[in-house]
């Protein structure tokens, strides 16, 4: 049901305050704003897609919506992977993309204000001039908002230090379901006035509320960073070196792990000098604390002491760059083995978190899986926060194979929480992991997360169906 | 109404699972468990206070006083400044000083698990041995509990770099207040399943569940520090000397800031070396960087460049721990002061927060309020994060000056509001600032406030008359 017989008034009363150009209803353009990049996740089309400019048009679009009860589906880049963006039938599709200004940057206050449109990216550059930084850095940082930052909670690789989205939201500019504009949070580093809105809504992905501002804490800007790379035997002996990173100490600004599949994937694309296949993993190590030489030179040793039988240490900028060239080479190593295989091919990346030393041990069961569905699976992982990203590559068009990833997905999960962690490190829920919360939270939990959804939402109208929403 | 008709009834349900010495109804008691240490809050007198040893034995009093819509008021250490323990009529004061267990340490994921009645000093020696650190360190940390710290999202001297209890808590385990048992979060590094409801918990002053159990994330155990001691001669320079602080991008582990009043009543102790009377301000820095040294030699020289006109930097631990010490006579100083005046008088904590640049204006203008209402104040505070504590001293017995006392807390209040600021850094609501949180808030923040407690507290019997509850 792509249009509804009151599209025409849905319309109508959206262009009394938009203009025409904020208002898409090509077909095409409904189909381009139909989903995120998750697969294996339902989808709809919109009624419309409105690409409000300022605040007063959003509180516009949201009390029309209301008053016709028609559902609002909020959209950043899309570049999410757990179809919370997708699009219900006959939606109004709610996009930020033009609600993209940097308001302020206070170095004073070390803080920005800014527009939920506004790319990772161009913020992390804007604050960069000030000689401040904002950490956060999910793969997409490039293209994504910090709205579905802000809507995802999302992380990214030096998380591990310097924490994930959650940890810089100060405070929130806000419209409701019902249209009434709300504040949350605050301009000051500390503050405990009432029950923390701000944070209930990070990670809401777009069902309690639609972001129109944030107040984000800014860091000094970051000092240069060295890098090492340490391949292992075994398992075993990198997820010893991990925790001996750890156990001394260590704060690693990144600390990534590529599985076997991955390393040989990347050493079969021979665009690295230093990735050797063969390998049961490799750990990707960076320091960017005072003394960054010494920092890596103590983590090689800890590497070697725990098995590695291969470790390049960067003296250099630029031979640290080229190290944390690795881990980008992940997606285009993976891209190449599925052309390899003639095309036709989907990878689903998958997103689970275990407490940092069960890391190993999930890495074993997740290879075990793949070989139990005879699936190629390639994993990498944030090791430092216990965040692994299992990829599944699968032919959708062969039905037992297209079951068989299900499967896998599924086994992927349980392994997860049967080891104390949790389904989503980083991704979020949205349509695809909605019976795993259900499972994750327990009855309690979820009885209450549902109440929270009706306080802010009593008529189920924004982002329907995503989180814990019918 | 100290006692109700129905009181034999509750302690005879009460008694039928917990033991005779869990339960105290002695008058004493009653009047010792009736308040935390915040003056102009009213109080009751509970019909019992209860002293529960596990989480079965809270979920038990919980049920019964469900079932007979009997208040219950949580109290940890009743160090609280606002009220928040304060016991109603006729309630169950439910005193967590027996659930004071450290479950586990974890130094491979580097997280604790502990019961809310651990007292911080205790939890942060426990973990010590361990190489790790639980860094919040409110002033009362000696003796306040952990669940106090989670229920107030308490801060501290080195939050200003390590961030306040809030950033700490990875999981809970609660009891809602009808006796069900819930957990929140997780033992993973990060997690985004579901809307955040232990963010939620955290700050709200025992109002919207009981804690039983905490897992806290911890840190390597803090470096060595070095401290300087800088005084100025105006409070324009302190706060120009703040500036420049951060603008260099230092991130101290202590910038504390003593006002003129505070800085002469250290002074008149005789019992510090380095403390000058006759100075506008006096900044307090310590740092615990990789090298604090150099650190501080920086910090020294953009002090004299604000126009300090008297430094003392520490070159040893020792001399570092004198530093700090400035910062501990704080309260005998204004102990001495009001001594002096031959006692009778009560000194009230303020706590208030504004952008760090606001910083000196609000000093100023708690000095003009000082004056106006010919009141002695005392402003110390966590110069880094724009959080102040002005002291008001003033005598009780003399109606006036305790309404000249009043009006200036109102003033205070206003002025932080005014400068963008917030009614509480890390004090809380409790009782005390109730009609503030109302003016911060805003009516449809308010709203949603007040359907959150209902969610959780249908019959509004947790902890009443707190924060936004009837």
């Amino acid at each position: 049901m792509p249009v509804t017989s009151d599209t025409p008034l849905l319309l109508a009363r959206l262009r009394s305050a938009l203009p025409a150009e904020a208002l898409l209803t090509a077909p095409a353009e409904l189909a381009a704003h139909s989903r995120d990049t998750a697969p294996f996740s339902a989808c709809g089309t919109p009624a419309v897609v409105a690409v409000p400019r300022t605040a007063e048009q959003v509180e516009h679009i949201m009390r029309t919506a209301y008053e016709l009860d028609v559902p609002v589906v909020p959209q950043g880049a899309r570049t999410g992977l757990a179809g919370a963006a997708n699009a219900v039938d006959g939606c109004v599709v709610l996009s930020t993309a033009a609600l993209d200004r940097i308001l302020s940057v206070d170095p004073a206050n070390r803080l920005v204000r800014c527009e939920p449109g506004v790319t990772t990216r161009r913020l992390a550059e804007a604050v960069a001039g000030y000689g401040l930084a904002y950490p956060p850095d999910p793969a997409s940082w490039e293209t994504c908002t910090i709205g579905g930052n802000i809507a995802t909670g999302a992380g990214g690789i030096c998380c591990v230090k310097y924490g994930v989205t959650a940890d810089y939201v100060l405070g929130l500019d806000l419209v409701l379901p019902d249209g009434r504009r709300m504040r949350t949070g605050r301009d000051t580093a500390k503050g405990v006035a009432g029950y923390d809105l701000t944070r209930l809504v990070v990670g809401s992905e777009g069902t309690l509320a639609v972001v129109v501002g944030a107040t984000l804490a800014l860091r000094p800007a970051r000092p240069p960073a060295l890098s090492l790379l340490a391949q292992f035997p075994t398992l075993t002996a990198a997820g010893d070196a991990v925790a001996a990173i750890t156990r001394a100490g260590h704060t690693p600004s990144a600390l990534e792990l590529l599985d076997r599949a991955t390393t040989r994937a990347i050493a079969d694309l021979g665009a690295h000098p230093l990735v050797r296949p063969g390998s049961a993993a490799t750990l990707i190590v960076e320091s960017d604390g005072a003394d960054p030489s010494a920092d890596l030179t103590a983590m090689e040793l800890l590497c070697k002491e725990a098995g590695s039988d291969h470790v390049a240490t960067s003296a250099t900028a630029e031979e640290a760059r080229e190290i944390i060239e690795a881990r980008r080479l992940v997606t285009p190593a993976i891209g190449a083995y599925m052309a390899s295989r003639g095309g036709g091919l989907t990878a689903f990346i998958e997103d689970v978190a275990v407490p940092r030393s069960e890391l190993p041990k999930l890495i074993g069961q997740i290879e075990d899986i793949a070989a139990r569905h005879r699936l190629q699976v390639f994993t990498l992982g944030h090791a430092g926060d216990g965040n692994l990203h299992p990829t599944v590559v699968f032919d959708p068009s062969d039905p037992g194979e297209l079951d068989r990833a299900r499967t896998a997905y599924d086994d992927i999960m349980a392994a997860g929480l049967a080891l104390g962690g949790t389904t989503t490190g980083e991704h979020g829920i949205g349509t695809l992991k909605r019976e795993w919360l259900e499972r994750e939270l327990g009855p309690v939990s979820l009885e209450l997360q549902r109440g929270l959804k009706r306080l802010f939402d009593p008529k189920n109208l924004l982002n329907p169906g995503k989180v814990v929403s019918a």
